[in-house]
């Protein structure tokens, strides 16, 4: 709708300042004042105190947990931006919360990872810029452009640190299978393998099996998400009963909830990497490294300003 | 887009089952069994498990504290219906959240309730049926019919059960003179106060006098809700102090958060007359008396069924 | 959707030419050449003279009477322009007509002040600028951004000069009451009172009273708006019969249709402040002032066109 | 959005209550019972007295002059039946004003027939039935169905009961030939004329001559609507110059304006056959005679309503 | 959206590179390099290897045969360009297919025009730049601007370099009288003529006769297209028996399909000035002379892109 | 918009009128009469001759090869359906062509699965009903209920005629493994295999390992679509080569282009079952065994239309 100045607006909700904080610090400009704060009956109450008319803005809220707090502010947010006559507003979802609801696999339930879609763009979302979402297709979800990042080209490096001797990489389920080649072809054509859990009829227990074969050898599980930390650290544990050597885990966004930190302490793993596209949990896990997303995305919010070309970032 | 069959659904998220079911046992109808939980990160868990296609649906959830909680809830249950063939879905919102955001009041800040009322449409919703919203307008938020419901002929029963002589009315502030004035005609077109606070510029302290009449009379102090309580039980004290005899409040939506119970209990306050437009507060107020909109909700989910007229109800 | 050049085009219908001339003085730039006439038939014949490609305009142009007029002229510029790939476009709407018309409060009637926005948009309006619209929550009728600009400044100004020692301040009925107590907290904290007016059931006469204090103290009433001069004259007289000394009258917009000169010239009115946000009537009422808001509107179309705030020209 | 019931409504607004009337007695229906007046500033005052919920309504309201005020009681009265429940709602506009405007043919111009579509469709029309609109590309400006009748039949046996022999028809000017010719192929073939009128450079007189043979010929002149009557009293003097025998106007939309009936009784015709799609003026033109389309609006809305063919009813 | 940079993108489809290219060449750019071809199912497949982030992005593809995969190819490529973030696009259509279904002129057909239409705004077209569409009222089919041009100025230098003395224009059909009056004007006021060619009922031969007069006069007969050559050959043949020395036909856009060129070769035609806005069928007709666009079109892309007038480009 | 009546229309284009015709026949209902033919210069003309009004339509119509004419006719067939007041219109697409490109996985290409999306809704269908979409979260592109059905069922039922005993299910690439998990399950937890295929850097071989088990075991391959049949036919080399015993292939969609019958005859296949989603190729492969989905699809039809469970369907 309208043009956008040379001036660049970088904003935050409450999801994760440190990280805008980290963003805006790679570009060298000061992060918007803005306050986002609560009533006392819990409703969000906005003000930006920095005038924004027609900057170029991109609101930084990984929707993570609280997921619903986190949305409801990038929504009340946007509005409140669209309103202020902001140029051209970008929402940054380093972590897409509800994504993995993005299709109906069975019958009455929603399409979640639409439902924050259609929302975002209800509220004046002009573009979108995320991060390893669980389904690339929820860029179709879109009709304005989404540039979707990916963290692997931040997690490689970790991992290549690591001098992992000719490592397979295991995805812990059939979901997963395209990530874990993606990263395969990267590590020099790498081997590949899947745990495949089932649950026979009748029975309470599931049985997992690894599909392919890791005996003996360096294994790099990875993933787009630990959530609980379920099937990660059972992977990790299959894995390693099949004779695997030393297990490490690559995942983009430590969500880590519930038993997720005890079952990962408890679960055979040699390092755990994940990015800091989400907040990090107060009690870490073992093993742990963080790796820092900001300077990706910060060239990317650089590169979308100046018009310059965002997939390039890719190689 | 479809129409919609004899079949009548009722279906509640997690904001207030009991007046779901209250509204379900007012039409001898049962509740629509649905889940709708949280997986362990916090994201809502939406099942519906009765088959719904074609049927005329009522969504009943108030989206009162907690808010961000029972919004999101809503939405993903308007999705979930819409992609489920609903042959009609009306959202009944008992209480209308963030409506005291109803405009921009200063530079830099969102709309609030137009925000709601973006998202409800964006979800799917086909109508609207609300009671006491903070401003009449949000009805023009919608292009879709809103039937905009009144709790003043139920409290109003429950007024002149007190047998208050002769009483004024009051508004605790400027902003809610017009609903006073309405309970006022009601009551053989009783007197009308206002309580006018204004803080003093360089001062902390506000001051409150009473614009009208209230001493030695009877008073009943209006308002569409109580939030803290703050306002509420200050117009108590100042009418007391005013030489006011019997306090009674009248206040559609009890919300009862943060020190409200506190304040509500330390006023000099006879009879507190709220509805169950919301769900009660563990620890009631004293001198607390339940007044029940299921009964009204009820009539008019019939009526909008049976595509009878709802402002009938009114009278 | 596009890009603004630098050049700003200020455009009027027949609503208020000389408003428009004003503003376009103020900004030292030409008015835009266009014809808007009549066909035979009374249709709106619009042919733009001056090319607008890519410049960012204003169309200036209050809906009062002749309303519906008035307005089918804004929507058919406002296609115009779109269709002459305006670079953006600002519906100027000093007054908003059917403001009134906010709300549904009673059934089968339409929400005429959203009738219009849905039009406004619909023919193009990619934001819009008011004045003193009757109910701040229009602007929630809208999803661009709306500019909305109160005449209290320029008004409070005009009152000043008239000197009236400790003034009480009052609104013509409980519908103002918020703008007159704006003014109040403006005129050094100045105490508040409001004219009741109602009909006591089975009579025809409506009795009103002063809710508040006036006896011997200056009276300035302020309304947004006089439209027949009923309830500004009964107010007047009715401040006048409780003693009041000085009586001013301070009103946005100077409708002044049907019998109102004739009324507000039979009443009591020592001074009637009124801005020139629509045509004057031919006859003027006795004791009247014509505040002009073209520098306000002047100064917030430059602070839209060059992204600066105007929030702050509020203070 | 909504089932409809069995029930149909019938309502009418100011432009021609008179054939809404005759539309609802050929249907023995009673017109529905509403108030569309005017407030004293002359904005539109709308109450439908009448229970409407889930009916099948047509408003009936031909936007002829006063153009402006007849479309903006359209565009409120279907905001009116949105804002009801209306089960359907269809714009029946026997003439739709602003026809002639339905393209750009000069630069900076609106095309005001797509305006008055946008419009209606902003204000809830879900479909049009329309009579003779000047292009019948306008259905294409709706994505609704649009019933787009034609008055030929009606004024065809009107035509036939002359009992002209052997007739040219004739069309009034080069962009009216595809409808002089329908009804030239409905008259048994007739041949086919056309006044030519141009302007030669340099000059302000036009010059014209018929292209096609009339003299010593009966002359039936077709049109779809007669507004100042300038070009048809032209062409019925230029044919008689010709050696015209008979002269015979049919005409759809009779809006008479400006010198209309003055043109029209100095011109040479012998018979003037027009519709009542909009109101008659006062003063008759001389050997006027007309043609009702109230029976072939009735049974178009009942076919619509009854779900049966409606282009059925062209031959 | 968006504003666009200083930069120009040409970009075509596989309808018609060779204009594109021509477009191209007179603005001294190079074209987009972008790949548009088939998968082995059929499927589009493109890619486009030029970075166009924030650039004026213009999609030259006429609608010509074969015209569902340049149709689709379009649709493929603005919701390319789109998602590439490209600044405004522009759908350039030197010919507009499906333009003839402008109207339902008889039931349950589509209005294929309005189809094109909609679906490429859908796409993602911001504004659109048209060659003699086969009806005007298609502008309206858009809300965004058209930019409607003809290809008369082109053709007429053709026309005026043949010293046709005295030359009667003639429409080959009732439907294309506007297009030769507007040809005839240009040409010093010249005589008009039509054929009109009526089947009589039962029977399967037409009748044509000419409605004016041709004897002995040079003939310029005119159309917006050559389809199956059939109407224009016919045309020319009826002028040649009613006397006419020379027939030279001007026709914008040549699809010449069918049985095209073996009738236009066997008709009586001097002269076939045809423009480039299709590409030319391998086996031209005799006496056939291409009269290319590429300039006007050029043209009007760089005042488009520089905010200047388009329309002044038509005289 | 509408209601619908009891009756149910079932119309097909020109990409697969046989399966119509076996859907029709199922449910014992005639198919709508209807013309979907060319125009001599390729343009599609369409003219349906049973009337439809408010009937309940369904448009069976795979757009498979010729995709681009198959869609085209889809959506000029539903424009014409809307246009003629249908009660409700589903798109029913037994194959969803362009479904494979559902994300953009690389910069600058459009995702042609949302396009089509979003022409289906631009162009009035109400709903859709698909089989077998490449990826389900094509489901999202939609805000309209979309029926999903799998082909499983119907391929399984003949799978288990063949009487494999203890078969491995193998999918051909790594794309496929959730659809080959599916059918894994239903085979009493079956073993699961995959063909990785991958290009060195610097090679043009790509070479091909199973990963999983499957020496002397009886395989069965699965997959959505058939297109080239390059992937199918070299998993079933492959697997062959590393001991398989019998190779049977279950595919949905047998589109078999280009080289796919070649290359299947080529390959060491038992069994080819596939279903006629699509129409069979002249020639067919060898020991190919069509299973018809029509009774599948008619009962979701019939299911649909009386608003019974559609997911019931899928047990």
């Amino acid at each position: 709708m309208h043009a956008y100045s040379e001036k660049v607006t970088i904003i935050s909700g409450n999801a994760h300042p440190a990280l805008a904080q980290a963003i805006a610090d790679q570009l060298s400009i000061r992060l918007a004042a803005a306050h986002v704060g609560r009533f006392p009956d819990g409703e969000i109450d906005i003000k930006v105190n920095d005038d924004l008319r027609g900057t170029d803005c991109f609101v930084v809220q990984p929707t993570c947990p609280p997921v619903n707090e986190n949305w409801a502010e990038l929504l009340l947010l946007l509005d409140c931006l669209r309103r202020s006559s902001a140029g051209r507003i970008t929402a940054v979802l380093p972590y897409y919360g509800y994504a993995r609801k993005d299709r109906k696999d069975e019958g009455r339930v929603p399409i979640s990872a639409k439902v924050v879609a259609n929302t975002l763009i209800a509220c004046g979302a002009d573009r979108v810029l995320a991060l390893d979402m669980h389904a690339a297709q929820i860029q179709g979800f879109f009709d304005v452009p989404v540039d979707h990042m990916y963290a692997k080209p931040a997690l490689l490096t970790a991992v290549r640190k690591l001098g992992l001797e000719n490592p397979v990489v295991v995805s812990p389920d059939v979901g997963g299978i395209k990530m874990a080649r993606a990263y395969a072809k990267s590590l020099d054509n790498a081997e590949l393998a899947i745990v495949d859990k089932r649950r026979l009829s009748g029975s309470h227990v599931a049985v997992e099996h690894v599909i392919g074969d890791v005996e003996g050898r360096n294994v790099l599980i990875v993933d787009d998400m630990i959530s609980t930390g379920g099937s990660i650290s059972e992977a990790a544990r299959v894995v390693r009963e099949n004779g695997a050597r030393k297990v490490v885990i690559a995942a983009t966004h430590g969500i880590l909830c519930g038993p997720a930190v005890e079952r990962l302490d408890a679960a055979p793993i040699d390092k755990l990497l994940i990015t800091d596209s989400v907040p990090p949990r107060q009690k870490a896990p073992k093993n742990i490294e963080i790796v820092s997303v900001a300077p990706l995305l910060a060239r990317a919010i650089m590169n979308i300003h100046r018009n310059a070309s965002v997939s390039s970032l890719f190689e």
